[in-house]
């Protein structure tokens, strides 16, 4: 492989990345306007906002659909950090009302 | 909105958010491979494997991608953490060669 070679297989990587990113950051926007109207669903119904039961079921779907190569563990800590991103834009939200 | 109205609703969000995380763990083991791609071609050619640059241009990437509801300052903190899972495992398996 020549510099010439890797310098153009890396620039397209990035782009692949760029992209990649871009569709996750969509879908992460999707994924948090879904957590509003649940919690505007359970605000109304005076319902708890944190079910433990539920969130267990949330990291079992995770873990099923991975089929790596990133590990479980890994996946697990990326996921945690989205649900409580998630959790602090509710609490937010809803202490502004 | 009787309970069983809020509870059908709530059940049909989840299943929502199930298919979301299940896409959401497809494109980060897509982007993890891609990941491995760039990180077997700089290995290849001695190139250094941290390239501030770049991380910047990733970050400037995501930032414009976003229109919300997720703050600017959440979705960082995401990528932060997803960059950072990957740069382990990254240096996991180029420690394993």
């Amino acid at each position: 492989m020549t510099l010439d070679e890797a310098k153009g297989t890396l620039a397209a990587c990035r782009e692949e990345i760029d992209g990649i990113d871009r569709r996750l950051v969509a879908l992460l926007n999707e994924r948090s306007r879904v957590v509003e109207r649940i919690g505007a669903v359970k605000a109304n119904m005076d319902m708890p906002v944190y079910e433990p039961k539920r969130e267990d079921m949330v990291y079992a779907n995770i873990m099923a659909a991975n089929g790596g190569p990133i590990p479980d563990d890994s996946v697990r800590r990326i996921f945690e950090r989205i649900i409580d991103e998630m959790r602090t834009l509710q609490r937010t939200r809803m202490g502004a009302k």
